[in-house]
């Protein structure tokens, strides 16, 4: 995804959060940050802020709830993985570049956990990638870089899964609008790329 | 909206925020909350835990964006309006009726301000409204309540304007996937949802 | 009182904060916000600034003291019920307000817990009512609306039982002094108004 | 006030708070303090929870308010002082020993401005001084010590100024109420009180 | 040390942190504080600003760690002391007479804890005790001022124990830089001075 | 230093603090991070936690302590740089790393400045490294790792420039305390490690 990079670790925790407690079942969440100068001017700490800004919140829940569709998490059971995505540096694309990251550090500590035998059965259903894909200059255009992102009225993040179900649809217009037609464009561009980032995602666990 | 009830307030300022302060273009921003005993069990005040949960954060930013593609931001010049959406009893939809409504009173305080000759081109370019829809026991169902929004593994928030452009969507599946062709048949199903509420809007508005 | 909407509701919990477990009593508290446009200028809200402000605190803590006074915490025990007032619209007095109409939810959250035969003996004392008056103008007057509010040297808060008890008596002034003697016509007129919203409790109740 | 020990100082600022600016008014206001272990048992340190409590900002509210009523805005000028009131040890009544003690400070600022010319007339009206009664064993008790104030079912502070006028009156009732019989008696005692501190303030300052 | 008055309190608890918990160890920990006015203007009331700033963070830190190198973990047993420093007046040195101080006040409560006969082998290994020296107009000099301490461009922290141990030394230059040489003298001073502070230690407790 | 890795940068902006501005002087200061993952056990995540810790904030404090011992703050003009660190991977010496590695990107940031003419004299007058080294098993040991770390009771960090002028020493014992002959040890080790790390600056800048 241009030159967006990205530091995605996972976290095995022998205990669940309180809601999900006795229920047999896992947890997957994740935590997003960005670096102050992995833009190109530097963003205020949110550490040293005090808390971390809407952006950041959004960007993670929608982290953690797309790695869960890819999660049988009665297979987990009772413990909780926690993926950090850092970014280091930013090129647009940044929450996708987490989602599509976030998995491959999944699938390894899954693979680590099923060859130490505390896990039978693997809890990972298909592979979770995630695209963006806008409509820049009036043409439908697969991963946006910065400058593209930046201007582009409308914005669109797919997230699928390696067998090709939809997680999640998000498109939006700043300040503009857009037609079911440009949405279908969309749609097709995005099938395409997560096809594309699964075969990336294969070679990165082997 | 089922029993859903949202007070829609919106307030004038004459000051734009600092980004936007010396282009000529004013501002639509939203806040949103819930009480703590608009749903069945009493949740935590948040002004009292000391910060908005990422919930609200999310909620707040969507309804900002929605309403601000309905509106001209030169024609409204630099001033800002804020819309508070305060949920004082909650049966699901709760982020489509604050959109839905959130648009009425920002139409109510555009019209005074033309009535009182402070704004000359009406700065409103079509009604905004919003539907949630989701997959229900296998059927797309339009404008869950809350029991089959807490049960719906896919769910769908469509924000359109009242000439049929699309400004949002956001489907998403809880600990589950879905097809293009449900994904069709939500947006079908959206697209008439949000018919009959722009024709209630209107109706409010007189 | 005036314009003033207040929306009171009553949550039972089966458990009780710590300064009171193993006792056998109960607690009765409560929680106090205002919608940011319930005033004719919005305030802002206060989970957005990540804090309860001086005036919000403080009159929270006065409503559960003086809703706790008419309670008969052996007979409630232990449990706890959190009273919410939310003011919708704001005219002055939202504090007696919140007391009074506070006491109407606690009446019908106990009845229920009775006719359920979770509690045998009435734990409600007496009602729990209360006015403001103040000396605006060189006249003592009762239930001051806000432009008299703002502009009354001397204000007072009288909280009684329906028996004619007191239970909190707050005169204060800001900018100005009073006379003992102006203290007793207060507390004359502050009595014969509680009788008046007993009889409207009562009401309420049936 | 028994063995309470409370640090009072006057710090001065040429600036006040927006909301006075340009009026040609001065503003006092007062902050409150208590050292972790200036109680027998060692009190959280609030500065280390991040938040000072309810009763803190209660209490400061009240000092600022009942030292404002002694002074004339006009004569002191845009300027601002604050008065910090920090608890050294203590054994009740440190809010009433706050007021009283914050008095003596207030007037030794400003008998050090008036020196300097840059105050022309005294703007301290009248000595501000304040009491704690309560009915302990069923006796009125002026000034109660730690002891009897937590075990005085009703406990008032009475803040006059040393012209005998009325500035804040608060009589409340934790657990209990009482009558308007005792309510006089209390005031009666406080009365006589007052004039005491007014003499050990006067003492103070020469 | 000049016009330095820190209040030193030393607080007793029958339970341990989470970390030390089950060692069968006990655990000295410190917290600091100015009081608003202790300095010649007033500083911001830490309380107020919502959190402790970092130079208290890093002052009660120190303290901490020096105390417990004067402490026999093993002969505490598992109980905390908590130490109090606060800054009544300050005039250069404050972090050094508050370790100072404080090691005063865990000497006495300790020797308490033992009449007691709650422990049985003294756990206090030897007296811990501070000193600040600096480089000031070219100068080594000892327990350095407020005015020589704002000037010196070399400034540094020396804590020993009363058998000549060295526990902690911070030399440090804002804005320039030392030699060895210039090392060498100030810990010579610093050991001189701390002779006499044990001095004053012993007598303090007898 | 190991295995650490710390990502550093430079961020230059037009105008200074307050406390600076006006002086014609710039000003350099740090801010530090760890990544969550950065050590072998995940840490709780600052930002979400709404707080930088303590140690935290002692480090970046020492950090910008450090540099601006190399900067001449005249010849820098009314700037200011911020030099990011931030912990990649932590293998003990992370805050000796930092101020290492940031005097690297403040080198080239000046150099930028220079060659852009925004600066005549060069304003950074030798470099800025530091080396921690303790005694371990008995022996003085330089630049330890973290298992050393961890056990060493004496750990030092000595920060010095390329001309060999000390700018900071900090030597602590934590359980533990140290003679001054062994201080005489760990500061000839600390001598010959800096100039190692000279070299490898010079080397980075080329």
């Amino acid at each position: 995804m241009g030159d967006t990079h990205v530091l995605c670790t996972a976290s095995l925790e022998e205990r669940v959060p309180p809601f999900v407690k006795g229920s047999g079942q896992g947890w997957v969440t994740a935590e997003y940050g960005m670096l102050p100068r992995s833009t190109s001017s530097r963003m205020r700490r949110e550490a040293a802020m005090g808390k971390q800004g809407g952006r950041t919140v959004e960007i993670q829940r929608l982290i953690g709830r797309a790695l869960r569709a890819g999660v049988d998490r009665n297979a987990l059971g009772e413990r909780q993985i926690t993926v950090d995505c850092d970014v280091i540096q930013a090129d647009g694309g940044t929450r996708c570049a987490s989602i599509t990251g976030g998995w491959v550090a999944l699938r390894l500590a899954v693979n680590k956990l099923m060859k130490a035998g505390d896990i039978v059965t693997d809890p990972l259903i298909s592979e979770v990638a995630a695209v963006s894909c806008g409509i820049y200059a009036g043409q439908a255009v697969l991963d946006l870089d910065y400058p593209e992102d930046s201007e582009a009225g409308v914005d669109g993040n797919f997230i699928l899964r390696g067998d090709n179900a939809l997680i999640e649809v998000q498109m939006s217009a700043e300040g503009s609008v857009f037609s079911r037609n440009q949405m279908t464009q969309l749609m097709d561009l995005a099938e395409k790329g997560v096809v594309e980032l699964v075969a990336a995602q294969r070679a990165a666990v082997k």
